[in-house]
């Protein structure tokens, strides 16, 4: 791959850090690196490969001269901004919703669906972090057996909410411990010792976006239409890594040994699934490492081709700044 | 009801001490009080309605002259010490796994199943805690629905462990605060900001004991031999109350006005689902109270006929001493 001169909008968030490592941990071929955020941001100094380089202000030249802008900012920001980089001649990899369920914006897990990625016009998406890790063992298994519904229930850490969530959550830890009520900001309820059954903002079907977000861009990534799914997703006080517990129906009988096969052949997932040795997934095993895991895998006593399992991913690297770049490196 | 002679054996324990409380708020008639414990227990002196009792080895003489025990013990204690306070004239109430699904054993949720007491042999056995809470917003949609299946995954509190895991939780928590490493003595892994797809021990099929015990537990206790279940129970860093994310699905089509009404009629359930206005059931508000909570109620999205729900309860009351000292009070 050719040297790229490459932007990164919203380097200074939590995702935007990840950036930079895993565009020097994979060694991505960079020419030149600009980092922009908000005015607020700009003037920060952060450090990529050994250099340091200034946060710019996001504004009309940002993108001149650029072939590459991943963004990792608010939907908000990415519809206004990135068309304006491809019309500046740079192709943009959005972790934002604001694109994903677009038609001509492909959206991608390069392990599942990397075809789809050439058939971009300017603009792909990178997919919800709770959908990429459950996806990461449900593909497989899709392609083994033909997946027909998913009933679903995530285990999601606050770094998925930003920075300030995980200073929430240390605070109202050591608030308590100190014996001082633990105040609750980012959060409408207290996330230490507590689970909320409450990720993004609630839909009229009584579902909330982030529920939702797994049947339509599972759609989307598996390529299948047809595809049922039931959510409940819950945010814990974990710091990194998200974890799913899935029940999942197929149209063939699926084959406890070949399902362990497939899963164990597929790029990008681990199987860490030996109970009697206490060794399956968890959030804390998972967190910094770019695999997904999965493991608790066996038939589903409620389904007729059913299997139960449990999957484990860093919802920072697989479900955001790895896969972004992933993207990147399909290009 | 006439006063009785109560003995609570394992009455040091976590659900012990709850079984005193709830015993003197419900201000159950009690003539006189045994406390029983282990002998390393022993010589302890409790609180109960104002007076000091002072806790007594367990031992052949320990029910004579009982008319009720509690039993808030393990399942070996149970099986040896059961059948002796029964042969002592004593009616037994066990929190223990022991007798559980055994054929003359009345499996009890007062709220579900009150008749069932009735034709006790002796031994009367209180369910699984997460089983508890989850049956008690299942069973009044089962009865106005017909219950067929449930997808369940928990969010259990270390609590239903015991103290020593309340206390590891506290301990791994400052350790990590002060830059300590976090030791795991009571869980295979550090609970602490993570969660563990590991309750009870694993059995053959890949489901733990806690996942089978919803599913036939679930049967005994609804009368519904024919009911389907697949469960992965999760232990989250939570000091008390459990909660379920449930996608339950029924012969005949629920309607969500319907299932709303039969489930705020029931006793012992209350409804808290306001999404609008971020009110759900949540362990933090839940723990020390006597109610379950309902919440998230919505039509389930991968099911014909098919909700999805949400329930918290506190395991140490409704899934332990107060469930156990309502079935006392059928007596």
């Amino acid at each position: 791959m050719n040297p790229r001169h490459v932007a990164i909008v919203g380097a200074t968030g939590a995702v935007g850090q990840e950036l930079l490592d895993v565009l020097a941990r994979r060694a991505f071929p960079v020419a030149s690196l600009r980092l922009l955020a908000s005015p607020r941001s700009a003037g920060k100094r952060l450090r990529f490969a050994g250099e340091e380089i200034s946060v710019e202000p996001l504004g009309a030249d940002s993108f001149r001269g650029m072939d590459l802008a991943i963004f990792s900012a608010g939907g908000g920001t990415a519809k206004e901004w990135a068309p304006r980089a491809v019309a500046d001649g740079a192709v943009v990899v959005d972790n934002s919703s604001a694109f994903r369920l677009e038609p001509g914006v492909p959206l991608v897990i390069p392990e599942i669906n990397a075809a789809a990625a050439k058939d971009h016009q300017g603009i792909l998406a990178n997919p919800n972090c709770t959908t990429a890790v459950a996806l990461m063992a449900l593909a497989p298994l899709h392609r083994a057996f033909g997946l027909k519904r998913v009933f679903a229930s995530s285990y999601q850490a606050v770094s998925g909410t930003g920075a300030k969530a995980i200073e929430e959550l240390r605070r109202q830890v050591s608030d308590l411990a100190a014996g001082r009520p633990a105040t609750a900001e980012v959060y409408p309820h207290q996330i230490a010792f507590n689970v909320l059954p409450h990720v993004d903002v609630f839909g009229e079907n009584g579902y909330t976006r982030e529920e939702m977000k797994f049947l339509h861009e599972g759609r989307k990534i598996l390529g299948h239409p047809g595809l049922r799914a039931s959510m409940t997703c819950v945010r814990v006080p974990v710091f990194r890594a998200h974890a799913v517990a899935l029940s999942a129906e197929f149209e063939r009988e699926p084959d406890l040994a070949e399902a362990r096969d497939v899963l164990a052949k597929f790029p990008g997932l681990r199987i860490n699934d030996d109970p009697a040795r206490n060794a399956y997934p968890m959030p804390l095993r998972c967190a910094g490492q770019d695999d997904c895991e999965v493991g608790r895998l066996r038939r589903d006593l409620a389904l007729e081709n059913g299997l139960a399992l449990w999957v484990c991913g860093d919802q920072l690297l697989k479900g955001a700044a790895l896969n972004a770049v992933q993207i990147a490196e399909l290009l």
